[in-house]
């Protein structure tokens, strides 16, 4: 179902010859409207693909016809003959669509500092185009998968109106505002302000809380794109609430693929001073290489966790931190608690909670942990 | 030679049955004068070991009289208990030296978040009393190994006066202020506001700059101490270049013996607008999990050296950035430079050069790539 669950909208995905493997590379989604508001949120690394920097320009009309996202080279770091390529991608696709290029946003994922090979991405987008569906939205979600070991989607419907979606991200995984590739789509009828809000206050509190290796992208984009088709303007808080459940759907997905990694580990802070303060922690705790070995080793070692909370500015006292792990209190003010030969780390899913004991306020962080597998697959494979 | 190279000190090192499998864990220094200034520093982590909350006390004397350091046991997050148990520690030395307990520093290193076993350490100290040796600097910077395959020692010695050290660190190793377990001795004769300042400036550009796995520790402490047995007071600039030749020796030795690790990877930074701007975008690229892979797979990745600047609030230009490998310039005004293939990685030691092109500032970070056996040990070992 993907971006075509929502009516006034076709896709396609199709191998161009990318990717040296002839695997699906290219893919493109077509707002059919009749209306075409859109949002986006875009990674804050500084150091941006020149598809980034394209689809910011676009979206300042609060409005995108098109978006076609290539596989197999993020284009990024590769100077002004980048940022052209991406111009005369777009230029292509609003050719073939009988629509501006400034409608068309670009998306690209793979290696950092290679050229896009355009005699391939150009007739690409022809052969695209040609297959363009209203059941394409599967075979989109497969073309922009990288190290991903399956495509991931979601799709949210209510009262006559639909958000669906697709993501890709399986490494560089800790967006600092949006993460990886992500297209929504929705039939509901709304301005671009009210996506353009509905989209930021869901990925705060989503993709922006997936942390799986640290490592922020050149790339990160989400989209929100609405058609309108089904004549329905739900209650703002209905639609916001449908476009968080999507977003946190697909980033639960891109923590449960994370590249190499055996355990998802679900960080929750409790009893923090203010929401800052538990992401701060929630994110020193996720990014703690340590830590992340002994989980991969299901051994419950609550005493990286406080290393870890330790380093953070948040408001607490050392003596008074409590942590559980897998529903176990195994530290408890600040030392030794519950027996740690009580916590069952044979699952997949791993809980810690760690509670500051400081206030009322919480946040959760998704994240891996490290194995010898991340670090084969990031050694052995230039990406 | 290390802590007794320089005269005035006596030490050793000794098995009190704290590690299971017999290995040397108890070290002691001791100072015989005539003077006994001293200077710490510590970990900036919040959540310190009860010895590092002892010995900042200590410290408030500006003068130590012994130092005794136990491996096999951290003694962090061990609650009340365990501060009774560095007091008690520090007591029973103070008896056995005929000093009292408050000139006593204490240092611990290990497994956090248990309590030591203090029917072996006490009369540990005893039999450590005993073998006290004006050549006993080996045997105590053995006995403060943990997961070090070696130990290490350093001595700087100029006209008439000494300064040697010891160091034991191979993994939590990023320290914030200080590192791991670092006891220096000195014969020259200063004041302890001297020591101090020595110490500090020291610390700031050696230790402070190494940053193998990104975690810092419950309990660095770098301790300096003075006998005064030479006679001499030499000048201050002087003295402090040999303390931070000798800190400076003991860092690369931790690098270079880094849990796992099979590159050691020297990251200078140029042309900050600050030095704080260059330390920021060292770290960042020093902690990289993806960099410190594709470093392991002799991978010259400089895609993932940008990603990480990027992150970072440094003054830079994106299109102005130039990042060299080995000597070969991979990445030129943010973009593909010469030729990767050029890069040999098969060394051990990697040096990147990451130009911001912002400034004329400069700051060098050392660090470790990122291996399949740094998970093993630190998934297989609870530590």
């Amino acid at each position: 179902m993907s971006v075509t669950a929502a009516k006034g909208f076709t896709a396609a995905g199709i191998a161009a010859g990318i990717k040296q493997n002839g695997n699906p590379d290219l893919a493109l989604v077509v707002n059919t409207g009749p209306r075409r508001a859109a949002a986006g949120v875009f990674t804050s690394n500084r150091v941006k693909a020149a598809p980034v920097l394209w689809s910011e320009q676009v979206l300042k009309s609060g409005q995108i016809s098109a978006v076609v996202l290539n596989s197999g080279g993020a284009n990024a770091c590769t100077g002004p003959r980048g940022f052209q390529d991406t111009h005369a991608t777009a230029e292509k696709v609003g050719e073939v669509l009988g629509r501006g290029a400034i409608e068309v946003a670009v998306c690209s994922t793979g290696l950092i500092g290679v050229t896009l090979p355009m005699d391939k991405l150009l007739p690409g987008v022809e052969k695209a185009a040609a297959a363009l569906s209203e059941h394409g939205g599967e075979k989109a979600a497969l073309a922009i998968k990288t190290t991903d070991t399956h495509h991931k989607t979601a799709v949210v419907s209510r009262d006559g109106w639909t958000v669906g979606g697709m993501a890709k991200g399986a490494g560089m995984l800790a967006p600092g505002l949006a993460t990886m590739l992500v297209v929504l789509t929705t039939d509901a009828d709304l301005t671009d302000a009210e996506l353009d809000k509905a989209l930021r206050d869901a990925t705060r509190v989503t993709f922006d809380r997936v942390d799986s290796d640290g490592c922020m992208s050149t790339n990160d984009t989400v989209l929100l794109l609405s058609s309108g088709a089904s004549g329905i303007t739900p209650g703002y808080d209905d639609f916001a609430d449908a476009v968080r459940e999507v977003c946190a759907d697909l980033g639960r997905q891109l923590i449960g693929d994370a590249e190499g990694a055996s355990k998802d580990v679900k960080v929750e802070v409790i009893n923090a001073a203010t929401e800052e303060d538990a992401v701060e922690v929630g994110r020193s705790i996720a990014r703690n290489n340590l830590l992340k070995c002994a989980l991969h080793g299901e051994d419950p070692n609550w005493g990286r966790v406080l290393s870890a909370i330790g380093t953070t500015k948040a408001a607490f006292e050392p003596d008074r931190l409590n942590v559980a792990i897998n529903g176990v209190w195994v530290c408890k003010g600040g030392s030794v608690g519950e027996d740690r030969d009580l916590v069952d780390m044979r699952y997949r899913e791993v809980h810690i909670v760690a509670d500051l004991a400081a206030g009322t306020e919480t946040a959760t962080i998704w994240t891996n942990d490290l194995t010898a597998d991340y670090v084969h697959e990031n050694s052995a494979y230039s990406s």
